[in-house]
């Protein structure tokens, strides 16, 4: 017998959601490519159905991929990108233990957040909001500081920075300390070069450049620190993030763990899968296409960018807002009258820049200038606060 | 301009997902309405989207509803049940806290896991998986600990046993404890009850009862548990399941907390007006039904149920695997040649009994009749171990 389409007689056939149809060009989360809803459409099979593995390592080789890596250790969390960086600092983290963060934005201080949290003992090298780290200063403080673990941001969405990782991670390893690197904003969008760039542990969300809903972090974890990991003492205090169990569950015993959502897991499929038919260079080279045209669209518009050239992120543009212009009065008549979203600065930023998206489909040339057009109406109608 | 549905010509319409259609009568998950792929069709919002919080509070009073409360906060985490369950307990739970569990299968045990890793000293009350406890057993127990936390779950997924909680939660606050309730397989098929129970903290998932997709799980907290939590002078361990930043980004100031998922929002909002238009009484005796009808049959097969008819769970049920049976034997085979899909038991109860869900589109005498003209074929061919 097929399965009915009703419960019962009584209710209707009429859905009750209604969203307004945004045009996401904010920091996240992004346009949905349709093939992606329809995957999700799909029925639902159980967590520990061969079809779910199937397709959950499918994902891991996918993942794989965007992340540059060959660590076995791919996979996801059933959480959103947040709950990707507690699963990262909960497993690798120990009381006591001396943690060292560059800290140059929000997501940056959250982590120093969840890191004392988790006990340690945290020192930071602070930059002011907007600003990056050299080379050469970097390794100066890890080897001044010797931690156990060093923490980053390759692409920090409150200010628009993109770090480079590549002499935080060799002097990390030559004190003996394990890289977690936040990739969230970056994944999909950018090259993240786990592998080549030495990242120990790096985790993402779905919602960005992945470009898949929320509710899923892709984490990729080194043979070093699923070394470390095994030989840890102490009991990790989270169980839902606790690596070595969801590991087992996902990809060793299939033991069962927690109730992975195979639909999430089927738009990762499709969102993946989506970029390697596009090819990830292709992919990436689009993105940094459409940043140099919005870099230089907003440039005639007498716009100034926060970020200097060469730390900027392609996928999440900090233009400054001009003087006398109210920011909050632009993203408003943005939203009204022409349903697109964009975000505002926040802390430091405040009323200072705007943070601009441009991920997945709308990474293209006639979306960057459909928007620098309505963009521009938004910033005349906005001109000196009233 | 509209949005186009490419980001790139070189990407092909076909989707790459394709599972089996199950029939999902396992413990979950389970069968989703075809409204609620729907409703998971539609657009992506922000996750400080307007419409966002207008479908999040539209969801918070719908849940109140089947959680039977009027608890303010009554909202969503953004994880599986079992994130739920690390909600409650890091939340309530601080280090040297005694906490009495009721100890009679699996989740009761993952519970107690928790505890220990958030420091409490838990003391058990242990019952062989399909026990159940007695109201007057329950208070002395509750009475001659005096913890400050009391755990139970109020249907066991491992066994088929719904525990009675008025007495526990009575004798909980005589001794001045919080009660924290697994409401993971009871919600939305079952009356829960929350406030007439006395429950202080209730948890659940959206895959069973509410037949949503995995991902969420709604969760209800007491003035009482609110007003305990403000007081609390220790910090959370974990910052993604820290009640007040989450219910601070909800429904108070919505400040950015997380990058919750509208999809799965969306789902959710199906799922709970689908209950609404067919009434939750209605529903709930719906699967009253469909498992008193599934108990006849399966008796009239000679099969015997595990749990006696006072403590069992209407959507979870567990007949014992007749002697010379092989289980794995009629789960393959009702999985390869029916599509299928039940559950084996765990732990004590491997190759003991089924366990057979029958929630949301499936609860209904028609397809509690084709199941069990199934089960009995799959049966006689299982027949003598071989």
């Amino acid at each position: 017998m097929p399965l009915t389409q009703q419960d019962s007689a009584s209710v209707s056939q009429e859905i009750t959601v209604h969203p307004p149809n945004r045009l996401l060009f904010g920091p996240g989360p992004t346009q949905v490519h349709p093939r992606v809803y329809r995957a999700m459409a799909q029925p639902v099979v159980g967590h520990l159905d061969p079809y779910f593995f199937e397709i959950s390592q499918a994902n891991q080789r996918m993942l794989r991929h965007v992340f540059g890596t060959e660590n076995e250790w791919t996979f996801v969390i059933s959480a959103t990108g947040s709950g990707g960086m507690e699963t990262a600092i909960s497993n690798f983290v120990e009381p006591g233990m001396k943690v060292a963060v560059f800290a140059n934005g929000f997501f940056c201080d959250r982590m120093t957040e969840m890191a004392r949290r988790h006990g340690a003992n945290v020192v930071r090298f602070e930059k002011p909001w907007g600003g990056a780290f050299g080379d050469t200063e970097a390794a100066e403080f890890i080897h001044r500081e010797k931690p156990k673990v060093v923490m980053y941001v390759t692409a920090e969405t409150s200010t628009g920075v993109f770090q480079r990782g590549e002499a935080i991670c060799q002097a990390a390893h030559e004190v003996g300390a394990l890289v977690i690197a936040d990739c969230v904003t970056s994944l999909g969008a950018m090259p993240v070069n786990v592998d080549k760039t030495g990242i120990d542990i790096a985790y993402s969300c779905t919602q960005k450049g992945l470009s898949c809903p929320p509710g899923l972090s892709p984490i990729t974890i080194s043979p070093r620190a699923v070394e470390w990991l095994q030989a840890r003492k102490s009991t990790n205090r989270s169980w839902y993030f606790d690596i070595k169990l969801i590991g087992d569950y996902l990809f060793v015993s299939h033991r069962y763990h927690h109730t992975a959502s195979a639909t999430l897991f089927y738009a990762l499929h499709e969102g993946l899968s989506l970029i390697e038919e596009e090819g990830l260079e292709t992919r990436c080279n689009r993105h940094r296409q459409a940043h140099l045209e919005f870099v230089k669209g907003i440039g005639s518009m007498g716009l100034e960018m926060l970020v200097p050239a060469e730390y900027r992120i392609w996928n999440l543009n900090t233009p400054q807002v001009p003087e006398g212009v109210d920011d909050a009065k632009v993203r408003a008549s943005l939203l009204k009258d022409d349903g697109i979203e964009i975000a505002g600065g926040f802390g430091p930023l405040t009323g200072k820049v705007f943070r601009i998206g441009l991920m997945g489909p709308l990474a293209t040339s006639d979306h960057v200038q459909d928007f620098l057009a309505k963009f521009g109406d938004a910033l005349r109608g906005a001109d000196y606060k009233s």
